[in-house]
């Protein structure tokens, strides 16, 4: 039987849970995956305390766990960008393959850590690093090798999954959501790189350079997060026949690649917009093949844990199909080309008149209006003094266009407040 | 780069569809997976007039083509068990490895085949046999190799997917939803192993083998065809929540096995019960992760191919884990363990104490009822005669228990015609 020998840093959640894996049931991976795994070391600067099973050995410089004659593969679960860098340099140089979990790793320094994986002629394996314990990068890389990708869209981020579906279908406001979703284990205490879209961004941009051989180029990805999102517009998306997701986004048209991530109204009839509670889904539509989708949970420690043993498998019977990643046919380009039809929530001036002048708006930069609502005033819970909220349902519209239509719009006297505007998914 | 010297036998549509994306877009696998795949030579009984692309050697002896000292893999895709398995077979003797779409081949003879390819330290493809161009095979031998299988369920045939969609959607009859299936090309002229429940069975034994080291046991799986399914089901399943689907389902229970493959209620809440038109789509639930799902075209030409030439990239680079198949740990039995709540359609005389009666038939098996539906007689379109429709969904009961409750119920005076009875799947 084939084996690899392990060295581990990082016992966290992800970290405790391999070890527990690789320990107490050995065997899974021997009789599924004909490999045996022997964790030979574990990095961890607290020492044996931070390490349940005391049976392993524990190395507290984490540098010289890194760079051990006595392991083939380096796990890195530590998190952050610098220490974790600058250890898995230490094990490429050194000969060793590399499993990480780290999307912001990935994300930031992909080409420069793979192309030093090339010159030691080691692999990194970062199944984990996207969707957890669903494989994604596995379906990408290899499971569509002989597929072109024309786009993808992926719910990524489980935390805001959570908040946007407690929202929507509890009837409550973004702040008890938050709540319960720490509450809940769901989010950390400073949530803030999952709800400004950060971590969605940086996942899209991991898949964007194995869809589109572009480089790992987290800065090229444009984003926003679902703070933007009121009670008030998923009710309306429900009334119009989508969600509200937060959708990452990547597409290739004429060579040039696009990816972003923003809270994006999503049509009822597709399966995106049905993943409910913390769970992701992504959405590769190819040339060849269509749509395929991968729906799973996103995060946690065991199914992030299976990704990593499934990574060492892999390395143990012969790693990955050696991609041309970073090459030169397609350019990523934050400039987004791509129009969608979009939805737009502005709040009126209740006189007569103010319709006609928004509707000319629109129809002036070209811009068709394929559903608008304005419910009665009497209708609505709180009446904002004279104000009343219209929705409109546009035709597809560039990023440039829009913008010039939101400015227009918001200097028409009868529209008070920022006019509220999200893109519209619906697979065309 | 690697390279792979590829022969190919069948020039059908999936054949030819290899063909032409290994000819005409070769750079696709060189760019994505680092592999250059050439066709060295195409078996063709008939000659060149079968093969479009004319720069390609084609032999008229396939078993010439099957042994050919020129190919490193041969491709088998002229389907039926008979011919394709001789040549699967010289071609493993010759030491070449296989790749296959051919699912009545891998489920009826995967364990002599597999041990053949062992034998002769080559292995054997067959991604493109189960649910086309979506990766399911690859997710459930690598994705999920650090994880233990409970249970699948899995929508798996395209053809009985659009037909019970067409019904449910449009209210029309079983003849007319075949009908429009024939009419563009997604159901065979003779469709019987669609309709009967045989083709998704024959995968459902293929997922078995893979999700839980049994054998590839075809004759093991109990099946039956969505013929048993009427418009009226679908009307009643959409009134108490659930679509009617074909379902595939295996499930390890204590070392036991069970794989089947019925019409079945799906939940309104799970992904499955979404997945409309000719889609597949299959949910694999682990221990350690929960359900993961996949969706995706199950046929075509080109679907299917990208499969098939995915298999070669992976052979170029390494192959695939070498699975214990056919161990003795877990035995696969026909005899169903597994308790499903239930869905009994019965054709009622309208006497006054007939629900009192059924109700008690119930209660003496201790069989509670989760829901009954009795419409006033008026509502009904055609009252037959003078009985009446009653739909009853049960709590969970086993395959023994149901058969007794059915006769009991079928012995009954007031009781008129056969009962209907179909699974639910509520992912419990």
């Amino acid at each position: 039987m084939k084996s690899l020998k392990v060295g581990l840093c990082g016992t966290g959640n992800v970290g405790s849970a391999v070890l527990d894996a690789l320990t107490k049931n050995p065997e899974i991976t021997q009789k599924q995956g004909g490999v045996q795994l022997e964790v030979i070391l574990v990095g961890a600067r607290k020492g044996k305390s931070a390490v349940r099973n005391k049976e392993l050995k524990v190395v507290t410089d984490l540098r010289q766990a890194a760079s051990s004659d006595d392991i083939d593969v380096f796990v890195e679960l530590i998190g952050g960008c610098e220490l974790a860098k600058e250890l898995v340099e230490i094990a490429l140089r050194n000969g060793k393959d590399v499993v990480t979990a780290n999307k912001a790793l990935i994300a930031t320094h992909g080409d420069e850590l793979f192309k030093l994986a090339k010159e030691n002629k080691v692999q990194i394996g970062f199944e984990a690093s996207v969707a957890g314990g669903t494989p994604v990068i596995k379906a990408l890389r290899e499971g569509l090798v002989a597929s072109r990708v024309q786009w993808f869209a992926g719910i990524l981020n489980g935390t805001t999954n959570f908040i946007l579906s407690e929202m929507s279908e509890n009837n409550t406001n973004f702040d008890v959501a938050l709540k319960e979703a720490q509450d809940l284990g769901l989010a950390e205490t400073d949530p803030t790189m999952d709800i400004d879209g950060t971590d969605a961004a940086q996942k899209a941009s991991i898949l964007a350079a194995l869809a589109f051989q572009v480089p790992f180029e987290f800065d090229s990805v444009s984003y926003g997060g679902i703070d933007q999102v009121d009670l008030e517009d998923l009710n309306y998306a429900k009334e119009l026949g989508y969600s509200i997701k937060h959708i990452a986004y990547g597409n290739l048209n004429e060579g040039k690649v696009n990816v972003s991530a923003y809270p994006t109204l999503v049509s009822k009839e597709l399966l995106l917009s049905q993943v409910g509670q913390q769970m992701n889904a992504l959405d590769i539509c190819c040339e060849e093949i269509g749509s395929t989708v991968y729906y799973g949970p996103g995060a946690g420690p065991k199914p992030t844990a299976s990704a990593v043993i499934a990574d060492l498998v892999d390395l143990a019977n012969g790693g990955w199909p050696a991609q041309e990643s970073g090459s030169q046919v397609n350019k990523i380009s934050k400039k987004i080309i791509k129009p969608f039809p979009r939805y737009f929530r502005l709040e009126v001036k209740n006189e007569a008149g103010a319709i006609a002048k928004i509707s000319s708006i629109f129809a002036e930069e070209n811009i068709s209006i394929e559903a608008l609502i304005q419910h009665e005033a009497k209708k609505l819970k709180e009446s904002l003094q004279d104000t009343v909220p219209v929705v409109i349902i546009s035709g597809s519209v560039d990023e440039e266009v829009t913008s010039r239509l939101i400015s227009s719009l918001e200097s028409m006297d009868e529209i008070n407040s920022q006019v509220k505007q999200f893109r519209i998914h619906n697979a065309l």
